[in-house]
């Protein structure tokens, strides 16, 4: 931490701050500039309460040296992590996509194109059972029944599940029936939902924040990893931003630089990315090549006629027909993709 | 809803999306342009599920005409909602001012902060008991005992209480010891947290999320209100831009909007908005002069060793410094602001 | 400057870094914390090239200290800035209001409104004679002809005149008709251009671009103080940022903050910011209250037919009305308005 | 155009609103709704001036219907346009590479660099004669001379060579050096220059402003094509948002989608996205997978010795590792790159 005086700042002012540093545990170190005095503050600043110390008289600002995460770091362990749902490995060469529809309406339109994506060469089936509206009075998802039709389609095919939950007294009920439980956007800074999935032991999908920072996000990891639960996949959904022909803006280079800076896989969603289904397949090739370890894609029977997000899915055979050209670009990255099925029909 | 055709659309898929409105209950009214046809599509929105409308053949955009808010909006009352909190009324001519430490520490320093904010006029005690913290290693809060004292000290002083709530778990808790219950930025999209205290029949302190958007505000109230809570006061408290120099944006012209759109009464935090002391002012004033019904302010005995926020914290001197430059500025506005306390001591 | 290294850095590069620290006229001072090292480098950063250092191995960045401006900050001048522009003093006790339509259209409309708008107690009339529009295909202002049609009210008014340049070949043009200039919102960082009013000699009246930082502005404005023109106004007219419910965000806590950082007077254009005849009132409320020295108002007679903007523009009457909320805000604020002129006809 | 009247609008006012559209040129075309009438306005929007609608009395907003642009326009033409600069062709299949120092600093860097870059496979020489730069303290670049330098760099190396323009007095100065002239991202709503290199018969690259939307954008090449230069490449640079951890925000989607609306080739400036060479890398796959037409890169021959630009410039190694990567990804996706030139040296 470095604590940067204003001009102005008397020595008597930059003695306080340095008996202050003291007293908190850290060993100042001033240098004496051509027009104001910085002071170097030595010491861990986890173990340190400072946070009034741009209120002591003379001081201008705080700058901090060091990131605020510690167990998603590439510092703390330097190898990817590989984080294993069900039959599916993520953070490797292997690429991990996860395709279904936005909502679980019925069984028999869930299991059509759980069948589908899986062939086309998705692993894992993603569909939302409690669904988090912007509108009180829109669909608000099958809740419980939509569990059990997830995890039923997920045994039918051989499938992984992924699914979110939005209440952390649903937490154990969802981790019973998925693989992968996905913490959604408008919750990555719902502490207490973090705290709750990382003692549940499952795989955990934490979508970036609309306006989260870089930082933030992986601080938000860091709440779930604190818990002792390191099963945890990233996955970028776009910002918002002034731009609205887009419905949020893929910040693309924060998938290249969150893997520099955490052993954490991290997956894009396309769909959500762009909010149009002409998009998907430009916004998934880019996210491959900018080193995503998988994608999440919303893919619907009939998009016209979904309860949600229809403007943005994939038909079963846009899928087909992306999933044939990441297969394409895959080795050019040195990446691989599942081999699409045989319909060996699943467990 | 206005559903825009591309200009290459045939008369088939012109058809096919009339039929398509019919099918949802809208009447569908074709006009033929220069360039393109434009089908208005009469109906209630609200009754209607039309999402995929945008994928089929022919369509280029939709552009929806009614807002999407029906309980908190001046259409449905025209009136000033005025919100009763303890010995407080919250929404009228008289401003509203809360104040207190970002965090609950101890007893001793928040009952003397209590008094002293309460003789400078503030009429509510702000203080957080549970604490959304960026980092899982920082200070949580006192929780159960943080909710103890902040009563007790309402109670010794006569201010009304506000306080956060995190968990939908503690909701019940939190409504036993507050007079008001405050929903954080980071949890304005937490629907279920939104329909429980809609629930809990105490007045509601809705801060505006981040990212939000005006809209995105007001459906977050509807929530609320739609579970017969009609007792909402909306806070704006800056939103996130690309300007660093201060912590947010504070949205000033969004107070003046809400109040055009909504009934609901406004408060603004100019404390977490500027994130820096030395702005309180000038934006308190602002917000003030700008409309809004009363203010938020971070208040503590000694900002540089407060556990959270001290960059952003007023002394009690600061405090009774802007209480006198509102006093002076709210009658030539209109508004009233309740004399300074004589010393009584409370209740 | 505080170079942060990695902490892997080595002995080595860490020794190369202050050598090159030491050879761009930098003394460095080695700070070794617990998990990394950081080097202060005490000099003057104006002196030095060092734009390379985070290329250095072993650096993981640069930190600047001290603010990259100089002329228009307080320390270098703590006294506010007085602006002379025509009859009209900016930057002191008294609020200047600067009215007028977006653009000069006929000499019959310009010189009715700025009859209009001296009545209700501006001082200074506004008036596009050179627009810059996002399209090719709209209207680009009357140019020479405008100019001659706005200096010429001015006479006959006794108002100042403020008018935007677009062209560095223009500049002496509009400099010969105006007692100030503005550079526009999407010229705030076309160099040239400030250059060169930098050298005209005339008040220059600098909008803030739609996502200038507040630091960018103001090295905007020292370009035209390096030229010798300390006559420069500035003018807050709102960001862009994802909230679309208004035009622009009026960012108030900028006007607060440049006034702490900045000698300059700062004033506000409620008309672009908010994008909405409806905001203008409590918008201009709100920046007067938060320290701005003056204001900036489109006022259209008509405004259902102006040839821009027409949205936002106040009518006279709503300017007379506006004028008189604000004589009744600035004695609580200790400012003074002007008070409405008699119909002494002009100069 | 459609006019939502807003839901209390009587027939009086609906009435006038369809009087005025008729005096403008329009037909109108009234829908009666459940809550609201809305008309919609058959006509050409270029041919009317009808900006001051939303001020007739009982008028709630306007919604535009056609995008404004036209020449730019898929609409306009469905086939890719194909840019021809010096010996380089742009917007087909072959991938085109432009790379070269931020500023041109001095003949014997600017020559060495150019033949690397060469060798690795770039077809154009980029360096900047005039910077424009945030400081007017800062290196402003070598002007007139480094013009020169330029243009006998890409003579002996067979290069072509794009270079900035900042002042409409050089557009003549520059097009007699340069094959392509850059608008940079500040001046892309700098009207005047747009018009004046849309008359000096060039290709132009057009950067896109920090803060300009798609459409925005769009327009301002709109201006060029206008003048009836139709030979613009345009190029994604980064847009500003919330975040700070990167220089800019790399809008992937926005390449995606102007591919979709119009017929001119995109490239992407990766070095300025990212603002790090750590990036550069991952974010030229992802421009290309997404379907850009070329890149533009920074290479300095020791970036830590940079006049500009030094921490996000590639050294001639890291650029022929990067070129290396592209060469493998290109067929994956249907594209090609120039062969790595053999040593023939240029003229």
């Amino acid at each position: 931490m470095i604590v940067v005086m204003q001009g102005s700042a008397t020595g008597e002012e930059i003695a306080a701050v340095e008996e202050q540093l003291e007293k908190s545990g850290f060993v100042p170190h001033r240098i004496q500039g051509a027009f104001r005095t910085v002071i170097g503050a030595v010491g861990d600043p986890q173990a340190a309460k400072v946070t009034g110390l741009e209120r002591l008289p003379g001081v201008e600002k705080i700058v901090p040296i060091t990131a605020p995460y510690k167990l998603v770091s590439r510092q703390f362990k330097a190898e990817n992590s590989m984080i294993k749902a069900g039959p599916v490995s993520i953070g490797g060469e292997a690429l991990a996509v996860m395709a279904g529809p936005c909502a679980v309406e019925n069984w028999s339109s869930l299991i059509t194109v759980a069948r589908l994506v899986k062939k086309s060469g998705a692993r894992v089936l993603r569909g939302g059972a409690f669904k988090p509206r912007t509108s009180p009075y829109s669909f608000q998802g099958l809740e419980h029944e939509g569990l059990k039709l997830l995890s039923r389609a997920g045994k039918e095919t051989g499938l992984a599940v992924v699914t979110e939950v939005v209440d952390v007294r649903d937490v154990d009920l969802v981790a019973r029936y998925a693989d992968i439980i996905q913490i959604g956007a408008r919750n990555m800074q719902n502490f207490t939902l973090l705290r709750e999935v990382g003692r549940c032991g499952k795989p955990v999908l934490l979508k970036r924040g609309l306006a989260a920072t870089v930082e933030e996000w992986l601080m938000a990891a860091e709440y779930i990893l604190a818990e002792k639960n390191y099963q945890v996949i990233l996955c970028e959904r776009g910002i918002r931003t002034f731009e609205c022909s887009t419905r949020n803006t893929l910040d693309i280079s924060a998938v290249a630089l969150v893997k520099q800076l955490s052993h954490l896989p991290v997956i894009v969603d396309p769909s959500h990315s762009g909010g149009n289904w002409r998009l998907v397949l430009p916004l998934s090739l880019a996210a491959i090549a900018a080193g995503a370890n998988g994608l999440i894609v919303e893919v619907h029977l009939n998009p016209a006629e979904a309860f949600c997000d229809g403007k943005q899915s994939l038909t079963p055979d846009n899928f087909s027909h992306l999933m044939g050209r990441v297969a394409q670009l895959a080795p050019a990255l040195g990446r691989t993709l599942a081999a699409p099925e045989q319909d060996t029909g699943g467990a």
